[in-house]
């Protein structure tokens, strides 16, 4: 029954469906993907950088001259492209957007797919004269990837209140020692009025953001896209293990206390999480570790590494932590080390909003592909936009994958069909949110 | 009959033994201790540094101003005292020292201990007019530890001809950039003239170094002193994993190629090898790792690190290392990653001179020493001037074995004892060797 009626109401929506302009989606991302572009194939367009500041000014212009938008920064550098009113007087606007920095050697996609699908959606619409009821407005959202100031989603964590202008005034570039509240300034932001950027919950009609899956379920499955169901939590610990630096030569094994054998056995400890059946669904990883003193002839004192810990579900969470916990006491005592941990992030899950959900779905389903919804494994900006209000996001398959490296890879045909999906997405939106 | 004949031969050579000046070796120990001394109570005075400079500018001038000694710094900066004839015209020079420079937050005793014990020696011989066969030179080696450079025991490598100014000219500072080849010519050396310092073999008649054992077999049995049997070889290799960088949240577990989790089981294997009661003897220790990216939330791609395996041994090198290769290829084909072994240094063990090794151990017996004789698991500026004549080394014991850090520590009553074995090992010396 409830299939029945969803196909009639399709049926009904599919009329007159617009389409996007695929060679211009496609050749944006091309030209937006120059910038930045460096040696080894990848994109250097880290927040604040002089390719930031070039891609801003790319994106003005396009949305200014080819959407006829008023282009605004805000106080901490988010983009905006307004002005595409609505028919029905007073509804609050539907956000469509992502962002355009990228990792160190990142690659095309991530981010700039979605500033360019939402873009392409806006534009496609006043081409083909389509109003929607609410008004839509762009944003690509400042300093989403990590980056030398130490943070990540920057832009959406102030919208949302996560971030404050006290949080933001201890942060330094890690390289260049510049104050991010400096960057904000040189950047057009505003640093004397950071906390005005914040948005008050319930000020749009809805969000929504194309991202690239970043994984292999999609593009294993030979699916284009799908909807996602929940971002995933995100917990990070620092571990500390200290033992005793002692000379490589002399020191005995009954004599050494070695921190790096000790943190080869949390590494594959934390390793052992992920291959558990028990806790699948959770992903687990030492991704950084800097031994100390770190020289081919001493035995190491002291080792830091982080764990990354990431689930939609917090009793996989609390279960995860719990075998870690008695693993790290145990490798700790039987080696004369102390091992510390100290809780660095404890993000929570974040459901998508069960409208935004529901017609981003649809049109994935409309479209032919799969009825199924994927968990989001990394955090997006959309995380923080759900805070505020009904929010939701569109994952477009990666080939094999790869993300924040060179070989990251959208095929042309998904990335056109993902585009399509994600007007109609927005069109459904608009008719059923308020 | 043995002992009965060394015995005999002892009593006749312990007539009017000479005795050191403790008082002034343990205030010259406090007094070269503060040069380079560092908030954290440890000595920074690497090669080449200001308190490198100050150090050789005090030893000089003790040398002259107290022993009356021509001091010359050779072309790679080896500082040298010599003027202290022998009795026998023609006779080639006793040489005897260690080096004055530290790790960087080193210990007072490892080198200097060396260096001050042989200029006591020979200033109580002078003192009391006991003139030796042999000239007597003293000789501080410059650069003996690992520094910024990348190369340890330089002086005595360019001494015995195992380092040309081809491999010099290589060389620059990590930190500061400066060429090895530049600081040489600043500190007083000749780079120009740097294969000049090379010695031919036989151009000494014996050689002898003190130096703290860095280790607890000493201290763990009560005893003062001991000589040294062989110094041990040092096998080493940057072993690199090549995995696959990928994202932390997304990528599955049978998705990884973990770099730093197959490490972790390198690091775990080559520890398994010092756990071997078969392989007793051999040292072996990851001391250095690099994780690469090295972010939370990338999987790791590569991680670079050190083996340092040491044995006297060469059939349990062999040994130790054909178990840790079946490790690594077991590791590197389960994981499916690419593990490469580059082969870094292999100096072979090398045996002390029986005559040289044999006076220093009669001097210790004769003081009330266990009979013993122990491997040097370090490495020594003597290994390399064995390859030139007579050379032999004198260990004092290290409290908790503690070296190369601040609590770096042996008692007067052994500093003080250990001299007047090392100038009765001195005599000798002279007594036995042409």
């Amino acid at each position: 029954m409830h299939m029945a009626a969803g196909m009639a109401e399709m049926a009904q929506e599919t009329d007159n469906s617009p389409q996007i302009n695929g060679a211009r989606l496609l050749r944006r991302l091309q030209e937006l993907a120059r910038i930045g572009a460096n040696a080894q194939g990848g994109i250097d367009r880290q927040l604040a950088s002089v390719a930031d500041i070039e891609a801003r000014a790319w994106l003005a212009r396009c949305w200014e001259q080819e959407l006829g938008l008023t282009v605004r920064t805000d106080a901490v550098l988010n983009l905006w492209g307004e002005g595409a009113a609505g028919t029905e007087p007073g509804r609050k606007p539907l956000i469509i957007g992502s962002h355009h920095d990228t990792v160190p050697n990142g690659g095309r996609f991530d981010g700039a797919l979605g500033v360019l699908m939402a873009t392409e959606a806006l534009q496609s619409l006043q081409e083909q004269d389509i109003a929607l009821r609410h008004p839509v407005w762009l944003l690509s959202f400042a300093g989403e990837e990590p980056n030398g100031f130490s943070i990540s989603t920057f832009g959406s964590k102030v919208l949302c209140g996560r971030l404050t202008s006290a949080d933001i005034a201890k942060l330094k570039h890690r390289d260049t020692g510049e104050p991010l509240m400096a960057a904000i300034d040189r950047m057009g932001g505003d640093a004397a009025a950071i906390d005005s950027a914040r948005l008050q919950p319930g000020c749009f009609a809805g969000f929504m953001e194309c991202h690239i899956e970043q994984g292999r379920r999609l593009i294993d499955a030979g699916e284009t896209a799908a909807a996602v169901s929940c971002i995933t939590g995100i917990y990070r610990e620092v571990i500390a293990v200290a033992g005793e630096a002692n000379h490589a030569g002399t020191t005995l094994y009954k004599d050494r206390r070695d921190a790096l054998a000790a943190a080869a056995e949390v590494v594959l400890a934390v390793e052992s999480l992920i291959k558990d059946p028990a806790l699948a669904g959770v992903a687990a990883t030492i991704g950084h570790l800097e031994v100390s003193p770190n020289a081919s002839n001493i035995v190491p004192g002291a080792v830091t590494m982080s764990l990354d810990l990431r689930t939609a579900d917090p009793d996989l969470r609390k279960q995860a932590l719990a075998k870690l916990g008695a693993a790290v006491e145990e490798i700790a005592a039987r080696r004369q080390v102390t091992i510390t941990r100290t809780l660095n992030l404890d993000q929570a899950e974040m459901p998508m909003h069960e409208t935004v959900r529901t017609a981003i779905h649809d049109a994935c389903v409309e479209a032919g592909q799969r009825d199924q919804l994927l968990v989001s494994m990394a955090g997006h900006d959309a995380a923080n936009m759900a805070r505020l209000g009904p929010a939701g996001m569109l994952f477009i398959a990666s080939v094999d994958g790869y993300s924040h490296c060179p070989q990251e890879f959208s095929r042309d045909t998904d990335v056109v069909a993902g585009a399509n999906i994600f007007l109609r997405a927005l069109c459904l939106m608009d008719r059923r949110l308020d």
